[in-house]
């Protein structure tokens, strides 16, 4: 009886602190098609895919589907609002047991702050369409955000709400330059815990360049409608993290193509190749361990040939020690965590500003 | 036609690649309950559970529910096979929006080389019940393992496969010692990549002692009955991190008994504080930056009033910096993700082995 009471006591006091407290004004809702999407290398009218492969009529139905993901994409916008929601349908497709649902059909807020991009908020996904309030209680200054899309999935419909009475408007495009990143799972962003957690994304923060997601899970393996395609891109440097996927074998036979026919249309862009990431599976398993090796193997002697060639502003970047060597830089064996992640980009990124750099794609 | 052709000639080298290799051996599966369980503060008979809630009749039920998921529990065994498999059966409680089902649900399995605990490989999940190969293609010397049980789901079965002619034996008690770790969520090891990535499992590794964990998840609130409880424990020091979960308010209530009610049964194991990890969905909601604060302004003041009564051996560890700058350690603005879990180490760590061994737990 006496908890009855204490607890009739507490509602009554919860229901007095939320009737002093002044009404949350109302959402009102923007269709992000109004605003800017960033990301795409071939800009697409009214679409989340990261390729229109409507275009590309053979591409395997595999590569196809992963260009349907979001990976790497972003909504540029500006608001004063002090609380920014989201409502976003993916598909039906599965959960991957590797990733956050975050990751894989969530969103992940940036705003910009004293010049650069900090982490503010995500939308969480546990269905098919989701709403969720991304950020509040901030104060009301004019903010640039980013708000990337899911990594894993594809995005039927998104719409950003700001409280009625604010603005909200297409951001600029924050990013001019473009750094076209072709790869595995891995590019992808499996397995960040949030999208803007995927190591192209952190590449575009930090160095103000848009290192466009073309990471195809599990299907990057130069095949040469791909590398045809990839060739045509309007883009001030190449990044080939794509030696994971393809046999040893394909990486003998594949690599030159790849390399000569992006070279044939971009006679001084950087083409940075970066081995594959030492599999942590193959810790114990040595059948793991020996193809990784011999990967790695066949991409340094394809770099060696087409360097012996005389092939210009071609770069390779080791995969000996991209995750450290406490084998802690996994989720699954496979795909770096965060921690992963991290250690990676402490090796490629002063790698690729130093490459940036000589060319003049930076200052 | 050609392609068919292509398709049916590669189809042809596989079952010939396949024909040739010998047969795998078939896989002999043991229960666990007759390996060794290890992580429970108190041993229970043939359960999954952190703690008997049964002995503990007033805890409430969100408590007890917690208590039966498998954080911080490993079956520790020797085997000389060179594949390991695990059975399992968890329940069909939700999969979190912020961690991997590998994490939520699955195994992780480590195996000690040249006197370390190396990552050796997953259990993945995507049912109730799961089969899945954690490693293969090892030598076949014998080998000391550690499988460490899913962080937030409670294990209802699990059976360890290793190849038939192979032997499977109980390991030996891998951590002698043992300090309890009492806390919130991210105790629990939200939102590390997989089991064996929770901080206390790392500290394990790391030191050689058991970080018994009891996190409870958004329940680690310090009350009476359960720092009773913990009172009760046979351990050799004691941290309390849980300042996440109770209000400023409950932390000035609350932290003097919970500190003095372990003090009275251990008048000389060190009890070390943790304040909150700062959490990064603050970084631009005052509000909850300003909840924060409090709680670790609280849990100061309440540290500093015991250290005034004389109270000895009571350390705290401040949350100011546990998770970094860059604001890129957490996976949902609350959880740390990998990297603000190994950040958080490379701050506590140093400090904890600093305090065990002035008080002699360790040399």
């Amino acid at each position: 009886m006496k908890k009855i009471l204490i607890a009739a006591l507490f509602t009554g006091l919860a229901v007095l602190l939320y009737a002093q407290q002044p009404p949350k004004p109302s959402v009102v809702y923007t269709d992000a098609f109004s605003l800017r999407l960033i990301g795409q290398v071939f800009p697409l009218k009214k679409s989340y895919h990261r390729i229109d492969t409507a275009a590309y009529a053979d591409f395997s139905p595999g590569i196809k589907k992963l260009f349907t993901n979001g990976a790497g994409l972003a909504i540029s916008f500006k608001t004063n609002s002090p609380r920014i929601t989201a409502k976003w349908c993916v598909t039906n497709a599965r959960q991957y047991d590797n990733m956050t649902p975050i990751a894989n059909k969530g969103l992940d807020l940036y705003i910009k702050r004293n010049g650069k991009w900090e982490f503010a908020g995500v939308g969480r996904a546990d269905a098919v369409c989701n709403e969720f309030v991304i950020v509040q209680n901030m104060d009301r200054t004019a903010k640039e955000c980013l708000l990337y899309l899911p990594l894993y999935d594809e995005v039927k419909s998104l719409s950003v709400g700001v409280d009625s009475g604010c603005q909200i408007s297409p951001g600029k495009d924050p990013f001019p330059k473009r750094v076209v990143v072709y790869g595995s799972s891995i590019t992808q962003g499996a397995a960040a815990s949030r999208p803007g957690m995927a190591y192209p994304a952190r590449l575009s923060r930090a160095l103000g360049i848009d290192f466009i997601n073309l990471g195809l899970s599990g299907s990057g393996k130069m095949e040469r409608n791909v590398a045809d395609m990839l060739a045509t891109a309007d883009a001030d440097a190449f990044i080939l993290d794509c030696f994971a996927n393809p046999s040893p074998e394909q990486i003998t036979e594949r690599t030159a193509y790849l390399v000569k026919v992006i070279r044939a249309k971009h006679p001084d862009a950087p083409i940075v190749m970066i081995q594959s990431v030492i599999r942590q599976s193959g810790n114990f398993d040595s059948t793991v361990q020996r193809l990784v090796e011999r990967q790695n193997e066949n991409t340094l002697k394809e770099y060696q040939k087409l360097k012996k060639e005389g092939l210009q502003h071609l770069y390779l970047i080791s995969g000996a020690n991209l995750l450290g060597n406490d084998h802690e830089g996994s989720t699954d064996g496979i795909h770096p965590n965060d921690l992963g992640f991290d250690r990676m980009l402490q090796v490629i990124r002063p790698e690729i500003i130093r490459i940036l750099k000589s060319n003049q794609v930076i200052k």
